[in-house]
């Protein structure tokens, strides 16, 4: 059957609901090319103005879903639990995460995403590994996960394009920072890996796309809602992201403290969190044993070891897990310094981001490349004590006058003040 | 100065007000095809929603109607008066208006449009003048308004295109009925062409693209705002178009029924807002007379005449308005009769502009040509008595199979009731 797109918009436009054959119509239509750009905007923006109920919206997402291949994971028999970000400033959980998780039996297979504005991404960060792929073909995504449980790629080309398109776009006509658009564009690439269990981290604060825990909230019981309708066990947590998480922020610098992790020699906050979200994998994925055997699959080494097979696995080398100077190192590094003594009341995960990614980290276009090496280091997070010219961060970069440009910027990201403050709770809430 | 598509989108979306430079920019932009359909398709959008302020629409006026030529008629020394319709059905005003007001002392630089969905349009109505042509470059169309006071042809290429690929784009993404969008687009047009005066026509009801008062009322206020801050005088009337205007709807036979005013045989309410409209504008010309000049210049035969010299000067057979038979005719004809005796209490002009354009005399899509010779002649309109079996109007097609079609949907445009009623007031309200 064929419907009207101008129809469709108009129907929308005037807050009416989609239903669910015009909804599978038009994404697949626009996947054609059958549908031009300009009426895509024109819904997306009306989209945004009116939402979606929970009934459009799980039609949307599931004609995203098929716009493409599905990954057949049917011949891997564990079961198969993925984490999704929404990304934030210093948020490598997955990379330490992944291979812990993978040791207690649970298979991890993990498609992620580039950086893009102020927020890292993982992909990004893997490349500063010397000879690591993130492009894998089907065949050998499932080749890699079958033999060590885990796999950290690329999504494949062939899956999900409506999504590709329709983020292309929405990037091109303001309309990224709508819930239900947000909601499908994560779930139909998530629910689109035949997953068994899903771990959603809706990062909230400064550094987060929501900066309200009410929008965070909606989003994180949007998703939850499209996993269970589609059969796949989600959790989601809602993490803060008013400081950058860990204490490194950038590529190479963020591989070095993920490393650290499962060495145990990790900051606590970083670690605790990829602790809890282990535990909440394995309990995604119906396996026993619980926070003791997450902790075990640490201590022992074996996560580590697990990495070192992933790495490997993907064409990168190894030794970097027992020698990080084997990651690349920015030309010259310089230190910011306290401007006065007392606590530190905001260390704040947007303008160190920012300053991150202008450093060149991280890229404001999707065209653009990243310098894996450059990146920073806080010494002070919040609630710390400083003193006067004691080291706030310690700065690598490639270009000097990239630096000039930023140090300012970055030296705002902090306020230091006369009493002692908590840290933010880094966990807000869990749903699901 | 450059400034980002995105980012003036963001504004607009979340209801800010566009500075007048960001307007000029993105509209100049993308005229030269630099701003892509699909960003200017989700502003479009987010105006819907958010409407403009009155600064902000005059200088998204004005950059649309410096996009293009201006048309440059300093050197006609009258007066020089436009009319314009938002558009209905049996809308042949212009027609007779142009020569009267002509013959009055009032240059009349008229530039129509073509009709789309329900409603018809002025030029496809004169092209059923055997020979008329409607498309003028510039030099002809200044040289018969030096020679005859009045041009009744097409917009130029070169005028306001910045308005014609806005107007193509909100048809394809359902943004047309915004009244920001709507007054921007008509003034951008006609203050292109250098006019002293200009009378607006807009229409109300079921026939019109605005249905209701208070909406009306708006864009006709808008509309006078905007031309009272170019420096041109400005009066709108909001007139009924819940019932066709005149008998005939469809195309020659408006042009036999424009004659037929002319000669002083029209029907009442056509030829009343004629020269109603006429007397205005002599009045915005600054021209004395009032309504026994207009009476004059219809009652001498002297409008006719200046008829005809218009008809010659565009190529046109002038024998037309002594003789209508030379105008194309359909090749059948059908009575549509009272299936019960009464008052007709309604003659719905939506419903019956929808069956005339379904019998060929209107276009769904702008690429259709338009069957002149077809149309619809009523005999029964609101308030009149009639019997059981008579008329209520007669049908004039090529294609039995479309009469076959709309036959039903014609027949319940009218509602006989038992009681007479009174015709809805034509002229509702004058603004300006």
């Amino acid at each position: 059957m064929s419907y009207s797109a101008v129809e469709i918009i108009e129907l929308k436009r005037d807050g009416g609901t989609l239903p669910d054959e015009a909804t599978a119509w038009m994404i697949a239509a626009y996947t054609r090319g059958e549908v031009p750009d300009y009426q895509m905007a024109a819904l997306l923006m009306a989209i945004f103005h009116h939402g979606m109920s929970q009934d459009e919206l799980w039609a949307w997402t599931e004609a995203m879903l098929h716009s493409g291949e599905l990954l057949d994971l049917s011949e891997i028999r564990l079961p198969k639990v993925d984490k999704h970000s929404t990304g934030g400033v210093g948020d490598k959980v997955s990379i330490p995460l992944a291979p812990i998780v993978a040791v207690c039996g649970v298979a991890v297979p993990m498609m992620s995403g580039r950086g893009l504005g102020h927020t890292g991404g993982t992909l990004d960060k893997l490349e500063s590994i010397p000879g690591y792929t993130t492009a894998l073909d089907p065949a050998r995504f499932r080749s890699i996960l079958a033999k060590h449980n885990v796999v950290l790629a690329g999504q494949s080309q062939d899956m999900v394009p409506a999504d590709r398109e329709i983020y292309s776009l929405r990037d091109a006509t303001a309309t990224v920072p709508s819930i239900p658009l947000i909601a499908s564009s994560i779930m139909s690439k998530k629910l689109a890996e035949g997953l068994d269990g899903l771990l959603l981290d809706v990062k909230q604060g400064s550094g987060a796309f929501m900066e309200e825990l009410d929008e965070a909230r909606k989003l994180a019981e949007t998703m939850v809602a499209i996993g269970s309708r589609h059969g796949v066990k989600v959790t989601a947590f809602i993490t803060s992201m008013e400081q950058p998480l860990g204490r490194e922020v950038g590529n190479a610098n963020e591989i070095a403290e993920s490393i650290a992790v499962l060495r145990g020699e990790g900051p606590e906050d970083l670690t605790n969190l990829t602790l809890t979200f282990a535990e909440t994998m394995l309990e995604l994925g119906g396996v026993r044993g619980g926070r003791d055997r997450v902790i075990e699959a640490l201590e022992s080494g074996a996560a580590l070891e697990k990495l070192r097979d992933l790495i490997t696995a993907h064409g990168g080398d190894p030794a970097v897990t027992s020698d990080p100077s084997l990651l690349l190192a920015p030309d010259h590094v310089e230190t910011l310094r306290a401007p006065q003594s007392g606590y530190v009341t905001r260390c704040d995960a947007r303008t160190i981001g920012v300053a991150s990614t202008r450093l060149g980290a991280g890229r404001e276009r999707k065209e653009e490349d990243v310098d894996h090496a450059v990146g920073i280091t806080l010494h002070a997070k919040i609630g710390e004590e400083v003193s006067k010219g004691e080291a706030l961060a310690t700065v690598g970069f490639d270009d000097p006058e990239r630096w000039e440009a930023q140090r300012e910027r970055l030296a705002s990201a902090w306020t230091i003040g006369d009493h002692a403050v908590e840290a933010p709770r880094l966990v807000i809430e869990r749903i699901g």
